[in-house]
């Protein structure tokens, strides 16, 4: 994570350990070795670590010698999923890991996928995932709408981040809605795209009967997913999707999961062809100049945020 | 080619079009995308480009922003091949392209190979096709004479790069000329070895009966081979070789070539095996001291044709 | 090896010849022609070497030019190995080439292994081998015991490297031992390791029944391997571990070499998989700090002695 070799554990209590997974003794990744209840003991040589990273016993002697303690990260679990603070221990904040409420809500469901490992650097999903134009070319067949490519987009600054937001009235339900809604005729279409600094994204996207009002309204017909990314760079050129699915219908139908997934494991593996593809021309290509276009609004602001943001960090961390 | 990426297509009346296949919005290849008539249309957000690189349609957005197009390249379509000019495109001129007569006469039969792919620099597969004396060595059983390593070589600089030439007179019939010839006895072979500035190669190898004169004697038993390369850079270190032999043989037998091609593809994998072997140590050594052969002439002498051909162009180009 | 290619033949007398493998013409590797009798031939243009480099023959002309040699190595045959001397052909020296005694007794049994080839720089399986503690936890089935991880262990430093011991007494017999010994009881197990300056290891590790005395008592349940390691630097980054074992036990047992090399076969693919993932680490981390333990005095003064060795060389090559 973050070009950083990670070794991940559960004490007895079922707490996360995320500590560095290098062996301070001779470098042998920690992840060779075993767990043994609370502590981690290296493979090679069997120093044994607590889950703070100190090192508690080393054999054949009976001191344990300096400098051989191990990096440890802040860990919480939310969500069904391990968060690690990479950045100066004394800034994390468990408080400010982001939650949604429907996830936990019994009326909806939360499906999870397979984690998308992504050859490409995290800003380029999130350039993709603040952009709800690209679903008519890339995904024609499952989340894009053919017949209207040019609806206009909205873009509002957000404190956490950038939402875009696209309304296609009177449209044909797209092959997703298609598939789960009922529906005999034309459709209102929401897409809100929110994207949360650095590089969480919540896709709210759904359809009701045209007419019907807005994303709230349209009762039994309404059809809501809330699509989540927690996008996590592995290193400056590469990514992991880590995505779930939270559902408002289909609820109690365990068969409608697998179908779910089936169509989105398409969607996802088209935006994985692109992104791949633009990876090898940005490492090419540099930083030569490009031709901007309006659509681009929403990803150009998430990327100046993302830029101060790192800016704030490195400033503050310089000032202690 | 020479390390830009293309993609071609063609237009509705055939045209061949080659554009840099790279979007400039988001970098996406063109090659992703979508040809549309005679236009080109990218995979990510639509942008639409005619054969001439120039964007004629950008979505959510009325007016095409500058700084849009892509770079086009002068093509043109001779002897079953597509021709690129990478230079400037103000000195590209279709009627500099190699054209070989008998392509087109009706007595002759040309059979294409399939692209032969070398992890080679270009230059080197030019060194082995000016030089007859290699076949001996690298192929053995389908294009050399075992029996006469040492028959000398002539060198003749042409005004278009360097013809070499070898007669063995008296020698037996080599595997591929056993095959299609019917020779009883000695016969008497000839080696033309026409290299064009920068990368063509016409391989003109022939035998008839010994004795019976020269290149253009020998009658119903001479056998001649047009062996053509055209042999384009991939990048500084890769070279694809586009062949199609012509034969004045079993030109109306089309089991005799699927067995030539056989023969070929033999012959071709031994000279990728040597020059992928060769490429292997030039990137080990660069340019250390080589011991120097009288049998090194033509290829030396062409290097020094192309080398000064690079230099016209670029003292041309800066001159502008 | 050491970055450099070889290329190996045999004269007809069967004496061992290793030259640069690499023709002073055009690149070709030596090893892609052939060997006529004393000599090779390049497989390019059929230059001729002898077993000293000289080149002896060069096609299409009658004198062989200047700067046509290629360079050729000491070479001598030990204990069924080829020994390349790279360095000063000057001081060579056969007599300084590690022979084993048992190796040549009858009473003894030889069986070669497999040349294990590790991802790893050469210094790294040195200090493997300089240090018996490793195998408790790498080796757990195999040559680990487990019950006894603390027990302490003597390092000598001797004129020609390092030896390390460690005497494991009343122990249960570990799984190598198991196998081939038929103890009922407690042992007493001697772990000696010998490391001679560059990288050839000596392991001497043997069983008696507890109580029996020295590793030179203990009569008939006295079982001893002495397991060699003659580690080949092919680069900076990877080695060739040629190894082979002699034992004291079912000499005249075929089926216990394929028994026991399956043993051994286990052992090392852990001993790679440890050292491998280090060396990925090493490349990552340079040469920052790390914790030494007690552990490590053995392999820290070998890797001394190694560096005075490359300094002497040096030093004296300077001089000369």
């Amino acid at each position: 994570m973050l070009g950083e070799s990670l070794v991940l554990f559960r004490k007895s209590d079922g707490t996360p350990v995320a500590l560095h997974d290098r062996c301070p003794h001779r470098l042998l990744p920690l992840s060779k070795g075993m767990v043994k209840g609370d502590l981690i003991q290296c493979g090679y040589h069997g120093l044994i670590f607590d889950g703070s990273g100190r090192c508690v016993h080393s054999p054949t002697q009976a001191t344990v010698p300096p400098q051989a303690d191990v990096r440890s990260y802040p860990a919480a679990e939310r969500m069904g999923m391990v968060w690690i603070w990479m950045g100066d221990p004394a800034r994390a904040d468990a408080a400010d890991i982001y939650d949604l409420p429907q996830y936990h809500d019994p009326l909806w469901r939360a499906t999870e996928g397979d984690p998308l490992y992504v050859k490409a650097r995290y800003l380029l999903l999130c350039d993709n995932l603040s952009d709800p134009t690209h679903v008519t070319y890339v995904h024609p067949t499952t989340l894009g709408s053919p017949d209207v490519p040019d609806v206009p987009v909205t873009h509002r600054r957000q404190p956490w981040g950038v939402t875009t937001t696209r309304w296609t009235r009177g449209c044909d339900p797209v092959g997703l809605f298609q598939t789960f809604g009922n529906y005999t005729g034309k459709v209102d279409r929401w897409q809100h795209y929110h994207m949360y600094v650095p590089s969480t994204a919540i896709i709210d996207t759904g359809t009701i009967v045209a007419g019907s009002g807005t994303d709230r309204d349209g009762g039994e017909r309404r059809v809501q997913i809330l699509a989540c990314h927690f996008m996590t760079p592995v290193n400056e050129f590469e990514t992991i999707d880590y995505w779930l699915m939270v559902r408002n219908f289909a609820t109690n139908d365990p068969d409608a999961d697998e179908k779910f997934t089936a169509q989105l494991r398409i969607a996802f593996a088209e935006d994985k062809d692109v992104l791949e593809a633009i990876e090898v021309e940005e490492q090419a290509y540099r930083d030569g100049p490009k031709a901007g276009l309006d659509l681009d609004a929403s990803a150009g602001l998430f990327r100046r945020m993302v830029a101060q943001r790192i800016r704030d960090e490195s400033t503050a961390v310089a000032a202690e």
